[in-house]
């Protein structure tokens, strides 16, 4: 992968302003929401599923659903909001927090998986959880190293016939073929709420953005670790962080993207 | 309109410290109560029908409908606290978020118009489709300048019997016979989630500061778009913009409002 | 009370890391999470009844319930989160935003007082409209001294078997027999929407980290107020004092504890 094809993806992005519409939990709306006005997208956030549908249908896009807050209504929302955005031929990702340690949207997942996500986004916990191979971390915390993952998201590719970014001090990415391995970021970003899910939304917003999955999903890691260990070096403090960060989301360039980013490695699986 | 008039509604603001209940969308839950806070006003969001009409009835204040992530739950406590604010003489705000765009939304602010807000605010794509004129824009985004609206804005006012205020990069105001129009702000406002909804809550703090409503919402214009220019001077990132609107909003003067407001047109229409 | 006392609760808390499970109003999740992360607790927030046992069950920690924007099915939620905790040994702190004022939470509260919360944290308004002592404040502005409701803290520690916490310039923590008062803190702290309720949360993960309930919320006041007033003394403006406040939090050491906490009286009841 060279690292301009993740550049145009940023480029690409601020030209198309994707209009992202997140599913996601009551905790991060906010965040979520000024990073994709940060980097360039467009966020939109809805309860009602008739809405969603003629969102998606009307303005194309990207979907994000993330169950961190899930009940049986915001479910059904889900439900309907895939099937639309297949419909309208958007591409879907899927952030499955906590699953594996909650029995509710563990069965959950296990049933959007059929349901052909573009992209699932999760710790080293959550993917090994999801492909059956771990019981789960605690939480948003996960227990496992990412390249613990690699396997259990390489596995969940193949099944699903997507893609998956898998979050943690090294982001992997495989399709089930290739694997890329990416090295930016910093460990503040655990200590900001939101983060890691506000991540999922700007991946919906990089694959709609990007001439595939794969691409998108490493477009969106290098992106968000540039401005992390960007916005880290300036505020070494959470509070700080949270609002350097959206900062550097802004600032970031092209060229940053091209010059900065960390490929730790490019291989077949 | 003086601008001596526009500052006295931000002393009365301050000495009053209405309490606004703001029924609004879950996103900018957050940044609405820290922008109340931050000018000097109280503010409260509840989820029960019954604790709102209570709420108004003990307390008077202001009231917000904001319909960005609306429910049928939400709906039906939205009705009941604009019967219960008609009841205590509380004047309500409506903000259209995204109407004409949406049809659950659409159907729901066409039936609000009839329950009398005494202001409306919304851009300029949201207050052409509200009266008729427009599909309406894509999400919070506008698809039209604020100046294209000012026809539909006189129309809505004349039907409704109520004020209502375009935001845009000039601000609008009008009640159907005078037309106000503001030029404070900056392009940085649109960067980040809930400025616009947290203006609603402005506008109903003004309003229920202000000798009427046509100045309440000229008040909130100029409060907020000076706060705005002031806060992009000094971060022109949104990150950090966003905690600066609140710091320039806690800083305002009454001066400040007499001196720098930019009155751009004040006519008859 | 020795200050080593409190100093060593955050000591516990950073080594623990528990991780407290927030009902809390939609207004202030973030935030609360963001306290929690700030200051070395775990935050996790679920909207679902049998997920929040599950948690519960599998991961210990606390547990906040926080009644600011109720609806019915969250008081349901609530209702069977409390017995789960039970059933854990898991703490559960009350925090009961606007009792008195508003007849739904103050019916909800009133049931909740007798499933045997470990502590109770609201300001002087809520705490002697809680005892049965006056009608309340005005949503979450107290219109009492914090020192008015020291009866009220005693009688209702008394009747529930709990520790009650009473915030306010100076915050008192009762059993019902001691009376500890503690002066850190600045005014600022009421100006940022949610310090009051993510206080609710950090007081979760104190009590989770102490030896008992009483030391676990002077450890809480003195935390919180100590972080409030460095953030206050570098940021005079409530936007960039709510990011100062999360990064104060993150750089309290244990010594800063020892050294900065104001014990103004400590005394039998």
């Amino acid at each position: 992968m060279k690292t301009e094809a993740l550049a145009a993806v940023l480029e690409n992005l601020r030209e198309k302003k994707p209009l992202i519409l997140s599913l996601t939990n009551s905790v991060v709306q906010n965040f979520t929401a000024n990073m994709l006005l940060a980097v360039g997208a467009s966020p939109v956030m809805l309860n009602d599923a008739e809405e969603c549908s003629q969102l998606l249908e009307v303005c194309g896009g990207g979907l994000l659903v993330n169950v961190g807050t899930l009940s049986h209504a915001q479910a059904e929302v889900m439900r309907r909001a895939v099937d639309a955005a297949h419909a309208a031929g958007v591409p879907w990702v899927l952030d499955p927090v906590a699953v594996g340690l909650l029995g509710f949207r563990t069965e959950f997942c296990r049933e959007l998986l059929n349901l052909h996500p573009a992209l699932i986004r999760g710790n080293a916990s959550e993917i090994m959880a999801l492909a059956g191979e771990a019981a789960g971390g605690r939480g948003t915390d996960t227990t496992e190293e990412s390249s613990a993952a690699v396997q259990a998201a390489r596995k969940l590719a193949l099944q699903c016939g997507c893609t998956v970014l898998v979050t943690g001090p090294v982001d992997y990415v495989t399709d089930g073929v290739r694997l890329l391995a990416l090295g930016n970021g910093d460990a503040l970003m655990t200590r900001v709420t939101g983060v890691g899910c506000a991540m999922g939304a700007l991946a919906a917003a990089c694959v709609a953005s990007a001439p595939d999955c794969f691409t998108g999903a490493a477009a969106c890691a290098a992106i968000l670790g540039l401005a992390g260990e960007r916005a880290a070096a300036r505020c070494p403090r959470p509070g700080s962080f949270a609002a350097a960060l959206l900062d550097e989301l802004d600032a970031l360039t092209a060229a940053d993207v091209v010059g900065f980013t960390r490929v730790v490695q490019d291989s077949e699986l």
